[in-house]
């Protein structure tokens, strides 16, 4: 299934728009793990058991694992591997580089990792966005206006068009039309959610920053949804993962994302 | 030793500005080689062996090792490690996320694989580069201008105060007041490198696009040095590492290594 058909099915399925974020820290693993690659593996196994029928995607976040070394290379390709079918993985990487690096992004990502969609970043251009677009096979989030606070340093530069944010969603419509696209949109931008909504009227957003970064989802999800009701999917990472400290992490897990489903649901 | 000191012994020791590109891919290794991970590793040690003498940098690109999984990222550890102490290493990776995510990129690329320097993308702003900041020890080179066609998609968008790459330049400069920054300007653009040169007096230019990419090293090094003779990194890739596909690769990298040198040194 191609990544748009996984989401959907996903979201039809549990009426759904909560992403899970896996940005494993062994220091904030439940006291009951091993502070290493095995714990991490074993906690976010236990972590997708739990939530994965509520979810409308898994995000796990590059870093997470780079910084663990070769182990947690392997480490997330098993954690990818682990995620039913059923439910879309987002490689969180924010790659982009000339073409022919893109195509080894693209390869890991893809073919090594057998993730379902990208995160990239639009800076470089299209060549360097190209090599993620796969037709309606994948999907390519791209990085538009960023929840943290140096969003303000180049993304609301005013150009000619605009804030640049504005220009970088009229060039990722541009490129949809060449292969599956999206975009990344804070949730700490409510304001102007629905200005690249019209923008770029049928892109999905991954709209990270409503956990442990602050941001409602009930105005979110009312701001940036496309007309068809799909096309949002909201991502919280630490405030799931790292819900409860104690062996009853997995539940307080589920309980964390039911209540995040939950406020979506409550503006629809 | 610090990046910068590093660098500077390396321009003295050999009067070089050669950066060398570690972009390997098993297909194109020479014809004695096994076309997998084991191969990628000794084609490296054996064009490292041959050329670090002349080179101020290494420089190796983290997608081609990730495109061969876990084992890849085991081999670039082991292929930095490899590299003299006498030369710095610059892991091409072009990060650039929030900055809890950030630490552990820098986390990766620091203390697990030991680079000196490391490419970032700007984009998400100053929060998204600062953790790889640290102090005058390490060197983030950010993206400016690139080498790609697609440069020009978004970097010469016109904005209230010029193009984005100079907006980019005037900010990497105030960032380097809080530590050692540099950037990254594709030789591509020779016309506009005395801007950036002028906007960013004292940083360090990372530059590829002389070898594959095309353009021309002795215009490039008149344009982009920095008043006191250093400040420029010219990167060549494929034109090094694939400059035979016979038993002579290593000598024959060295020749290569050693042309482009000679080409920047006739104009200094």
């Amino acid at each position: 299934m191609t990544f748009e058909q996984k989401y959907r099915a996903a979201v039809k399925r549990s009426d759904t728009r909560v992403c899970i974020g896996l940005d494993p820290d062994p220091l904030k693993l439940p006291t009951h793990f091993e502070k290493n690659v095995s714990g991490v593996t074993a906690f976010l196994k236990e972590v997708i058991d739990a939530t994965h029928d509520l979810a409308c995607a898994f995000k796990p976040n590059f870093a997470f694992f780079g910084a663990l070394g070769a182990d947690g290379f392997t480490a997330l390709a098993e954690v990818i591997d682990y995620v039913p079918d059923t439910v879309p993985v987002i490689l969180d990487f924010k790659a982009g580089d000339i073409g022919n690096t893109a195509e080894k992004y693209a390869e890991m990502a893809y073919d090594v990792l057998r993730a379902d969609a990208v995160t990239a970043n639009p800076y470089m251009g299209w060549d360097a966005v190209e090599p993620f677009l796969r037709g309606q096979d994948k999907c390519v989030f791209l990085l538009c206006l960023t929840s943290n606070p140096g969003s303000q340093d180049l993304q609301r530069v005013i150009t000619e068009n605009g804030p640049l944010f504005e220009v970088v969603a009229l060039e990722a419509a541009k490129w949809a039309e060449r292969g599956s696209c999206g975009l990344v949109v804070g949730a700490t931008h409510p304001e102007d959610l629905p200005r690249v909504r019209e923008l770029a009227p049928d892109l999905p957003f991954l709209i990270p920053g409503v956990g442990s970064q602050g941001g409602d989802p009930s105005v979110i999800v009312e701001q940036a949804s496309s007309s068809d009701g799909f096309g949002t999917l909201i991502n919280a990472s630490r405030s799931i993962l790292y819900a409860s400290s104690g062996e009853n992490f997995a539940s307080k897990a589920r309980q964390a994302e039911e209540g995040l489903r939950k406020s979506i649901q409550g503006v629809r």
